[in-house]
């Protein structure tokens, strides 16, 4: 393996961290908050540090890239991001334990939303928006930010976007890499400014709208109120709903209708899958909550609420939906392993996979039934070669035993049946709420630190889906073979 | 699809059923139930009648079978064979409803031995007797009896067999498939024979050491006590427990040593994998529960039998494990999806599926690093072609997707979430008892009509292994084509 140049790649992601460690700095600073500020320079002294040593003595020969190499440096780069995201907490003491700072910081760069801290309210503005900004970041994933804002010399980029990228088949929207990284970007810069505009024109404080907007983005769900966003006015919650529907699809789309290709845009089947699941999800959850609420309005906002949240994974919410009746609860924990659209900011397996799948099943069964036909599984009119459905069945295996070792780890909390499981899958799908004692009512601070740590690997397993992890600690990744 | 030859192998069944039914009523007549003799006569009447009339009028023109109709007959006779042997426990009223009754006798077929009687020591000696004969024909599987007792003139019947034996590779173990059948079932008849010899030895009294011998022989898990074998002494504990990871071994190991080839049987893969994963988990489980029994045998004679009930999916119980600490409840949880051995009578996923799908991930993350190494999955030496693995993560899918379809549909109950999902995993995987109200202590008679009928086709789905029923039920089946 190339290691001088996946050293010197984390080396930049870390000098990419303490630029983005200075807006939250630039917040503290506004409000005047002392301890923030200082404890923001530290994190930023750190990872300076962390960037600069390997950028002078680990000066790649070549910029030599295969797979292997793009997954380590993905894998790397985001633990290294989360540990230091979270001295910030740690300085600050407002997550005294170090371990518990680092689930949080996890959980904001891979736009889960689970938190451990009992009163949010309680913190700081600068730490709060720091932890709301993790979301933003880890939403669209920052080394395609890094491939955005630094030229490299490098053609093989293509496997470090196709590690971080969610989904089962990563595409460029133009031929050039850095192009695309940039155009992603913008759409994903654009529609967070118009949902805090849209906010703002709600009556929304503008700290909140920023905060909300960001959360919202990232598909992440950290708030900075006690009931997220249930004190907010229906129209806030309108806003945020359908922004997170938004954020919830692949942004390819978003480039098509800019490059007016809307029939395009518009016959993606995913895209109307997940519409469907929504509308559907919306309505069975609306009649099965209307005797809590008493009238329509309330039962389909809070249900439409609801739905989007989970599903796009975000996990914000208007109501504690722990206390509704088992339909509607069951419902959202499936939704919890669906997640959105391949591309977009969302968690979960994602539908285009759960698409593939049921296709190819179909097309398995009717060979069956009769063995001499060949049928190709096409999604969009475009067949799929047998490397991808493969591997979109070996990831959802791997998906499911990978979430039965975590539910045993984490056996030995006194927690119930039921809030150990919806905890597993809600960290490993990203969503951020459980059920049971994880509900939005309550919080994650009752783990212990083993689980912190297990619940941490689970995030971050779940947001990059966990290939690149698993291939950069497989020990044979280290044996030099072919350099 | 040659209709008549379904519908005259059907017939055939039913007049086995028929002439099965003679046992139950032979022990009514014993125990001098005068109500029993009489609901036998008359099930065993509509039995003949189901029977003869296709036998005389449905006279197959020819003996053609293809895939389809092999699974058009395993399916519809399952189903037939539970309607009818739901009839003595309605006719009786000692389950008054009849939605009820074909559950119960769903559940006895399928080896599930989920029961909604609330007191089971109240039920009259011939129809606890039927209900836990039941396992033992649905074990083994009534198309391979029949196989077995009837000469058929089709060369074919390799598709009955396939559609009912559990497993993903089907073998013959010698080329006349009457023959396999009948060795089977002999061995089946010598394993339960003995099996009674040693309770009896141990001080059980004659009829309860047969019901029980069904019972595990069928790994259904059918008792006569409110208690299930918990009241028994530890001897007859570990008898049964032992019996129970017997029955949950692939038969063809057993043939193989009678063969004298020891060697080969015990160099299988699936063999050590099943008794490494019992021994792991009774360690771990009699750990977890020492505190709650004081002392080590009782920790381990509890942890062994509940490890070796539920995973051979028996269902039988010394303790209520619903109360154990989460842990071993969790261990539990997992070990019901999992299941005994291909071949064997146990159900669940089984190992050899888990085994395929694992080495299958293992060589696709190897073909990622080195994309031009091809490498074949191999299990016991034998390279499996790629319609076998192919097949194996379809069933996957499809019992994944299924389970969360049932789980959806019974969640119109007023039952927690542990009780609803715990039901539907344990039920798909012909199990029995789950966690909550569902558990060993328990029982599933607080599911409502609609619920009850879900749950019976989730157990029907589990055992026949979804293709055989999705394919019977896929309605281009009867469009008839080619003839």
């Amino acid at each position: 393996m190339n290691r001088r140049m996946v050293v010197y790649r984390i080396g930049q992601i870390m000098m990419l961290e303490a630029v983005l460690l200075i807006l939250p700095l630039l917040v503290s600073l506004l409000y005047g908050e002392t301890k923030c500020l200082l404890s923001f320079c530290a994190a930023i002294g750190t990872a300076l540090l962390l960037g600069v040593i390997p950028m002078i003595f680990m000066k790649p020969r070549d910029n030599v890239m295969f797979a292997r190499e793009g997954f380590t440096i993905v894998s790397f780069a985001w633990i290294l991001l989360s540990l230091v995201g979270a001295l910030p907490f740690f300085f600050t003491r407002e997550i005294p334990n170090y371990i518990d700072a680092f689930f949080e910081t996890v959980s904001g760069f891979t736009t889960t939303g689970a938190s451990l801290v009992p009163d949010v309210e309680a913190m700081s503005k600068g730490i709060l928006f720091w932890r709301s900004f993790t979301h933003w970041i880890g939403g669209m994933g920052i080394l395609v930010l890094m491939m955005a804002i630094i030229p490299t010399d490098s053609g093989r980029s293509m496997h470090i976007m196709r590690a971080e990228m969610p989904g089962p088949v990563v595409g460029k929207l133009v031929p050039k890499l850095r192009e695309t990284a940039k155009i992603l970007y913008l759409i994903y810069f654009a529609l967070t400014l118009i949902e805090t505009l849209l906010l703002l024109a709600g009556g929304m404080p503008l700290y909140d709208s920023v905060i909300h907007a960001l959360g919202t983005a990232g598909t992440g769900g950290y708030g900075i109120k006690g009931d997220s966003i249930g004190g907010y006015n229906p129209y806030l919650q309108w806003v945020i709903a359908v922004f997170m529907v938004i954020f919830g699809v692949n942004f390819n789309l978003y480039y098509l209708a800019l490059m007016k290709k809307f029939k395009a845009a518009v016959k993606n089947t995913e895209l109307w899958i997940f519409g469907t699941m929504i509308l559907v999800s919306t309505v069975i959850i609306s009649i099965n909550i209307f005797p809590v609420y008493g009238n329509v309005h309330d039962s389909v906002r809070n249900s439409f609420f609801q739905v989007t949240s989970i599903m796009s994974t975000t996990g914000y919410s208007t109501a504690d939906f722990n206390v509704w009746p088992s339909m509607s609860r069951n419902i959202l924990f499936i939704l919890m392993f669906i997640g959105g659209c391949a591309g977009s900011t969302a968690g979960g397996l994602k539908i285009s996979r759960l698409l593939i799948m049921f296709k190819s099943i179909v097309n398995d069964i009717r060979q069956q039934r009769h063995p001499r036909s060949v049928v190709k599984v096409k999604i969009d009119g475009k067949a799929l070669d047998d490397t991808t459905i493969r591997r979109v069945s070996t990831y959802f295996v791997l998906y499911c035993l990978l979430m039965v070792l975590v539910f045993l780890l984490i056996s030995f909390e006194p927690f119930d049946f039921e809030t150990n499981l919806t905890a597993t899958v809600s960290c490993f799908n990203n969503v951020g709420p459980g059920l049971g004692a994880v509900g939005p009512a309550g919080n994650y601070g009752g783990y212990s630190d083993f689980s912190t740590l297990v619940l941490s690997f689970a995030m971050l397993l779940g947001r990059l889906e966990i290939f690149p992890i698993l291939l950069a600690f497989n020990p044979t990744n280290w044996v030099n073979k072919n350099k």
